[in-house]
């Protein structure tokens, strides 16, 4: 019986001992690994994926509620698209970015048709990060500024601005490699910088509180802001009712240029193509990744307002890249449009997330005293753990390591354990499944989630 | 007959003007293109490559003398490269970079095994510029200072650090992204800054200029030295005897990292796996991408030595990114290993390059007075076009656009007229085929440039 395919070609069986130790040790001996201490990380070689799951040689099976990096949109080896890159790497594998290419030109215009009013062209990178780079730069040569604002409690990648503009403890240790960056409050309604008593008002004060940061920075200073459309693995914030559109408001009225970073939730995983257009929002510029194809090929890319686009149309844009517009990459985002319309995709993520996810979750709050707040759409949802409800306190400190990340790192260990790989982050178990993944996968996902809140119970203190 | 296959999997012929007039025309309403202003470009269409070939949607055969851009070292669609994908594909696309995943260990101990002694482990990026970001990243944190040095007339990539380390005009406009970075003058005996008449004496002054430098910028705030083995895009400047050896014992003296950049020389280009094995020297990163799999699928990455690897053991490396170590990206990286091996692309650079490309291009030399220069090593060279050969003027002044590039646009163009694609820059026609070039083209390809060099001498005011 052929459990999977090894490197060479050969069909295996799990189980199999010495290939599993082959590619732990080629990993441990040569691969140097993203934000970890190298010695301090064993990670699980995987010999098979599919849908929404994925198995490690001895034929232990992971049912994906993080799909990945928030990444695998379409689910493992989804067979369109795969097939898309086949034909693709038949045809014509690459081609650089000065020549034209019916993949790349293809696909750009499905995202802008799918895009906001007035949006105008497509500039494609290799990810999220380098696509917030590229966007930032479009934003500082269109208004001539200097200064971004970006939110505590954001990710946007790890390259030198991008990482500056994170808004959490992976920035830490990197300094301020640009310097034009500033950060403000956003909104948390759970866990209000404002006193605000409903998300009305944590809109209206965290609204206030930004043009402040506006006036007392400068408003002819600043080029631009960016925001997750809804903040990711700080939180599955979703914003506010009124939040979006009056930062849209703000960046009118002193002429800067709205960005949306929706790298991890472009798309579908809120339900919508791209997740502003649940949010009455209308960017300047988009950024994307991950979901565009899955991660199945490395791309990114950023959607470009007509008004920015015409910035750029007798001056010169300085800023490109050997791989912009991946034919490889892109026929594989021009399979995926075609998926999700054939698949009904979005359908599904509205119809799953409102018929079977949030109930249960809701549920699960009811049942369980650790889970403080549950917030989230679509397919993306969190669960904030705490000790205590009346007090807020945390299941584990912010940005907490070791002895002090105990009680959480037991949750997330129940979920492995039972087959389940959580998005885990900080003090809470994230929920961003495959978008494919099937209504009987979610409810046994959900029941094993419900089962390790038992673990986060028993850290309970309060009432 | 089948010319091509088009997105939709369909053969067909040569001279389609529908199929031609849509792909152009989804170019210029939908894509957004790399350094241009985009008014001013018009994207030729491509419909097929193969080998060291491209064809237009009329037919048109292009000889690719710049490999795209100059990543194409296997040509397009090499049929075992092919294979590897479609078979990747087939097996697992993606799986995140926390997870074990055998491509990406395979990968990662051919490259560390083809290094430098004492090289420990492999990060893999998207690309070259992301690259240079994390091994700049790795430097500073290994040695707890900030400035990186690197050399004017160098191109390190375009996001914020990479662009700052840059030493050519792309850098301008950009402003200083990454505070840290230190320009200096590198080694280029043909227009020596140091007053130099010899190579040699061009090395051992360039090194007293560097020393000079690191003393009055303070050698306790220098974290690396970035240097491209062979100079690419600014003109394909080969280290003189004794430069690279004597950089790395200054990096030695003061305790500054010495990174290789390796994006471009990497994997053959000039006759070794890397450029630096050809130069008695040893850095301590080497960035490497385009050649590593060809471009056939976005990848780069870092090599990074035993001494640099274990200050991230206890340590958190504080960088990472969604696609490290793409299994598709990979094993199109570990393909490239065997064909390289079993087609002996080493030797076949070395002797068509010794036997073939130096001989006829110092007899263009000879031959045409507009040739100032010849230089490069390999599959890699630059024929330096001058107006006078005493006093050394271009044939178009630094950084000509527009009526004052016309001359060198004049060459260029008879060159793509005669079927010949160029790697052109300044005032500079490179040479960088395919590694996989027949001998026969690459006479074909000189013949081209032979006549197209008419055209330069046309313009020549000297004696």
């Amino acid at each position: 019986m052929t459990d999977y395919i090894d490197l060479a070609g050969t069909p295996q069986t799990f189980g199999d001992t010495e290939a599993q130790r082959e590619v732990r040790e080629n990993d441990r001996n040569y691969v140097f690994h993203s934000w970890s201490a190298q010695g301090a990380i064993n990670p699980l070689p995987i010999a098979k994926g599919e849908g929404a799951t994925f198995w490690d040689y001895d034929g232990n099976e992971y049912l994906d509620f993080s799909s990945q990096l928030v990444n695998l949109n379409l689910g493992h080896q989804h067979p369109k698209l795969i097939k898309a890159i086949q034909e693709q790497a038949g045809r014509l594998a690459t081609i650089q970015p000065a020549l034209a290419n019916d993949a790349r030109g293809e696909l750009a215009k499905r995202i802008v048709e799918h895009s906001f009013e007035g949006a105008r062209s497509v500039f494609f990178t290799n990810g999220g990060a380098d696509a917030v780079e590229y966007a930032v730069r479009m934003a500082r040569h269109h208004t001539g500024r200097q200064k971004v604002l970006s939110r505590f409690r954001s990710y946007h990648g790890s390259t030198g601005t991008a990482i500056t503009l994170t808004g959490e403890p992976r920035r830490w240790s990197n300094g301020t490699l640009d310097a034009g960056v500033v950060h403000f409050t956003g909104p948390y309604a759970y866990r209000s910088a404002f006193y605000a008593t409903s998300p009305e008002e944590e809109a209206e004060r965290a609204l206030a509180h930004l043009e402040q940061t506006i006036q007392l920075e400068g408003p002819e200073t600043i080029a631009a802001i960016i925001l997750e459309t809804v903040t990711g693995t700080n939180g599955v914030l979703v914003p506010p009712p009124g939040y979006l559109p009056g930062v849209r408001a703000l960046c009118d009225k002193y002429g800067i240029v709205y960005i949306a970073d929706e790298v991890m939730v472009g798309f579908g995983r809120t339900g919508e193509w791209f997740a502003y257009q649940g949010f009455d929002v209308k960017p300047d510029l988009v950024t994307f990744a991950k979901g565009v194809n899955s991660g199945y090929v490395p791309l990114g890319g950023v959607v470009i307002s007509e008004e920015i686009h015409n910035t750029f149309v007798d001056r010169s844009f300085p800023g490109g890249l050997t791989y912009s517009g991946h034919p490889l990459a892109c026929a594989s985002g021009v399979a995926t449009f075609d998926i999700f319309e054939e698949e009904g995709i979005l359908e599904r993520v509205r119809d799953l997330g409102e018929r079977v996810i949030e109930p249960r979750l809701r549920q699960l709050a009811e049942k369980h005293k650790s889970v403080g707040e549950v917030r989230g759409k679509g397919f993306f949802w969190a669960l904030e753990l705490v000790v205590d409800r009346e007090t807020r306190e945390p299941l584990v400190p912010f940005n907490a390591s070791g002895e002090a990340a105990a009680p959480f790192n037991a949750v997330v260990a129940a979920c492995k354990q039972a087959g389940l790989w959580p998005f885990a982050a900080g003090n809470r178990l994230q929920v961003a499944p495959p978008l494919v993944t099937s209504e009987e996968d979610l409810v046994r996902g959900l029941d094993i989630i419900d089962a390790a809140l038992d673990v986060a119970d028993s850290y309970y203190t309060g009432k």
